[in-house]
């Protein structure tokens, strides 16, 4: 069986249990949430969330990107989002890295070339959710009522724990 | 209730329920999907991964940008994943759209200025899929047998359409 053909019978018995939710592209609870591409955990489900309620963007580490950037400014100015929260975790391949050495990695694994600069690295987890969290609240494209939260998230415990 | 401390009380009760899993930080499945940030669905969901199986990539549209290919580049040499899986959306706030419309809903919004100057809008969606999964192919980073497949979501009837 190919990989097309298994997701497509997975999807097959997701399609049998949906019902249409009426549910609408503006996120309900009008917030978004930024965090890691970690398949341990989902966003929804460590803060309770139901679908319909939240923007999702994730990406290695759940670092406050250019392209995170692009995607928050397009929930807030287009879909009615009004606040971000960002959320780091323990164990996260990028901790104790170096752009160097992750360069080094992918370099290796492709046998190739990258112009991949920056990867974002996290040297240390509280810090990089302040750092993260700041250069938001940094950002021209959030008035000052948009609300920025930072917390770490421990994938042994399950537990959120506030930083900022 | 502040935001924080509501976000706090709702973990909490999914504390109460966590149990150790043992997952790991490399993917069951070897595989990285990428998608929307979109609140009405879960990549999980409409495929039928579970926890610890999946990287997740969420953006704007789910399209290849910069940051997701650092992501997957990640993804790959450092925690073994194998293969993307593209999906992009029906009803996506991005479909129709164009670069100057959206940087005037960021500014309307804001009030102020952005240096942001592709929002990736979509002006077909299939042919936005092909797009990015040829974008994807063409990279670098990514060795011959990484394998990469993209799919339509819709979102009023739960279907995934394979369209490369």
């Amino acid at each position: 069986m190919t990989l097309v053909d298994e997701l497509l019978a997975a999807n097959e018995a997701y399609v049998a249990g949906f019902s249409a939710s009426g549910l609408k592209v503006r996120p309900i609870r009008h917030l978004a949430v930024l965090t890691c591409m970690d398949s341990r955990y989902t966003a929804q489900g460590v803060m309770g969330f139901a679908l319909g309620d939240v923007h999702v963007i994730r990406n290695a580490g759940g670092r406050v990107t250019s392209d995170a950037i692009r995607s928050l400014a397009l929930s807030a100015a287009l879909l009615g989002t009004r606040g971000c929260i960002v959320i780091h975790h323990t164990n996260c391949g990028l901790f104790g890295a170096t752009n160097e050495g992750l360069r080094r990695a992918v370099l290796e694994y492709s046998g190739a070339t990258t112009d991949i600069e920056d990867f974002h690295p996290i040297a240390d987890l509280d810090e990089s959710v302040r750092e993260d969290v700041e250069r938001l609240r940094a950002r021209p494209e959030f008035p000052s009522d948009y609300e920025i939260v930072g917390f770490t998230y421990d994938v042994e415990t399950g537990r959120l724990r506030h930083i900022v």
